[in-house]
């Protein structure tokens, strides 16, 4: 299995447009140690020729473009991408969507509840069903393994197996609405299986359950949300705002937190899905030693590796 | 007025994700003499300090990134960016409004049929209204003048007048919406008046009338719609689709296209939104030699200048 990771930051990347934090404001000054970052994108393979998305980003379209392997091979119009699976509803994963919308044959997996407040709630995924073939949405059920293969083909595929998490739907879903969607089908992690060994992929994870832990222990590479490294993070940021839990970020420090809760050795650890605002952005902070004496890593754009 | 180019090319932007056409693949190799382009963005400002978007492209956060004038300058969050006017609801001029959900206070003109099928059909758009003030929809009646202003604040801001253009609504609303939608507010130019001179921004032209060829010879720089040279260009490019009239813009070559009908001097002369496909993208060709030839220039991102 091939893995690229084409964004590593959350929502907003890094720097954040309207953001004048002590990270956005050092980094375009030139004063920070430390690396501008993409909404985060992941892309899987196992034959290096058919690539599935994990979650679309709105960064998508430069991402592609920043990476050989996703550029047309053959004909006028051709992708390699053939499939996405989305983790959550959340914009900065489904938005990138609507940037694939140029009549490509394209296999969108995702829960059901995710596909109805996503592509029956907005007009614009008309775009993506214009003509027929155009966009197979596939249900993923909670905890059922599915296989990652080009459509009409079988082969070693990925074994891919969502894992529900305790997390809650979108802000731009109405209570209404919220009250009828089944609450194990708002947040999923991602459960990789290649022939080489197993990655999880958890860019948003509220908790660390037993059964988690259990998981995780068994994996090769996991990629962990990294969005926040205290609880009130945002609010000293901003000066307000929910806490990092109530996103449904277990943040990174103190306790129970996720550097604390995942001292397990074995897996590669990988930290993906960096806030603007998280202070181990700054290579040079104690966060970041911390982080990397620990064992951790920091996903940063560009990075690729084989398993 | 100042007026920065944020972005030049058509929907996919130069190159095109999916796209092997003779340009996108020369581009990818590093053998075409000519310039990759992100999506058509511009921005006006009359000060210097407050800016307005016209139209919000799906590659909004990179332009906005590229361009230190549109950086915030004080506190935790600011954004110089004061509003945007909408000239359609493509979604290459609207996606844009959904990355800009940092609870900034944001105007958007638009006509109240756009509005309504951007902002009321795409639950989406509920995120850009979680807090009160924090995005105001304002009704832009085609013909009539508003002010370019800060909210709240009075100046010599920039006078724009909407001129409807004979459009039809985007692909994503449906036949029975489509005749309840007033005609007129569908597809818009936007004429542009500072204390230095006027602009006319017209990046989808679908024709040229006397009277648009009048407001046009009164104008000092036109942004006019570049998008296909020929009306089967997208034909020869994938084998098939619409024409660039089908597609409500007027073809640059042969009869009746804009290097016949905008033969008029006098003004600077811009095309923008400029497609993939189009053979002009190529600094080489006969097409750039002959555009350049009648006085047109091409935009490029980075462009900024002063009216």
């Amino acid at each position: 299995m091939r893995i690229q990771i084409l964004g590593s930051a959350a929502g907003g990347g890094f720097p954040q447009w309207n953001c004048g934090c002590a990270n956005c404001h050092r980094l375009r000054q030139g004063t920070l140690r430390g690396k501008a970052r993409t909404q985060t994108q992941v892309a899987v393979s196992s034959d290096g020729k058919a690539w599935f998305l994990l979650n679309a980003s709105p960064d998508l379209r430069a991402q592609i473009e920043a990476v050989a392997e996703l550029h047309p091979r053959a004909g006028l119009r051709h992708s390699p991408i053939a499939g996405i699976v989305l983790t959550s509803g959340d914009l900065d994963n489904v938005l990138g969507l609507l940037l694939l919308r140029e009549f490509q044959p394209l296999r969108i997996f995702a829960t059901s509840a995710i596909r109805k407040i996503v592509s029956q709630d907005n007009s614009f995924f008309r775009l993506l069903e214009r003509v027929p073939g155009q966009v197979t949405w596939v249900d993923l059920r909670p905890g059922a393994a599915f296989e990652l293969n080009v459509q009409g083909e079988s082969g070693p595929g990925i074994c891919c197996r969502a894992v529900p998490l305790p997390g809650a739907y979108p802000g731009y879903v109405n209570e209404e609405e919220r009250g009828r969607l089944a609450e194990d089908q708002a947040v999923l992690a991602l459960m990789l299986q290649g022939q080489g060994g197993k990655l999880l992929f958890a860019p948003a994870l509220p908790a660390v359950t037993d059964q988690m832990l259990a998981l995780m222990r068994d994996c090769d590479v996991l990629l962990v949300d990294g969005t926040f490294w205290s609880d009130d993070e945002l609010r000293q940021a901003r000066g307000g705002g929910p806490t990092s839990r109530e996103m449904g970020h277990l943040p990174i420090s103190g306790p129970g937190g996720s550097l604390e809760r995942l001292s397990l050795r074995g897996p590669r650890k990988i930290y993906i899905h960096v806030n603007n605002t998280n202070p181990m952005l700054d290579e040079e902070s104690p966060q970041y030693r911390s982080v990397r004496a620990a064992g951790w890593e920091i996903a940063e754009d560009g990075w690729s590796f084989a398993l």
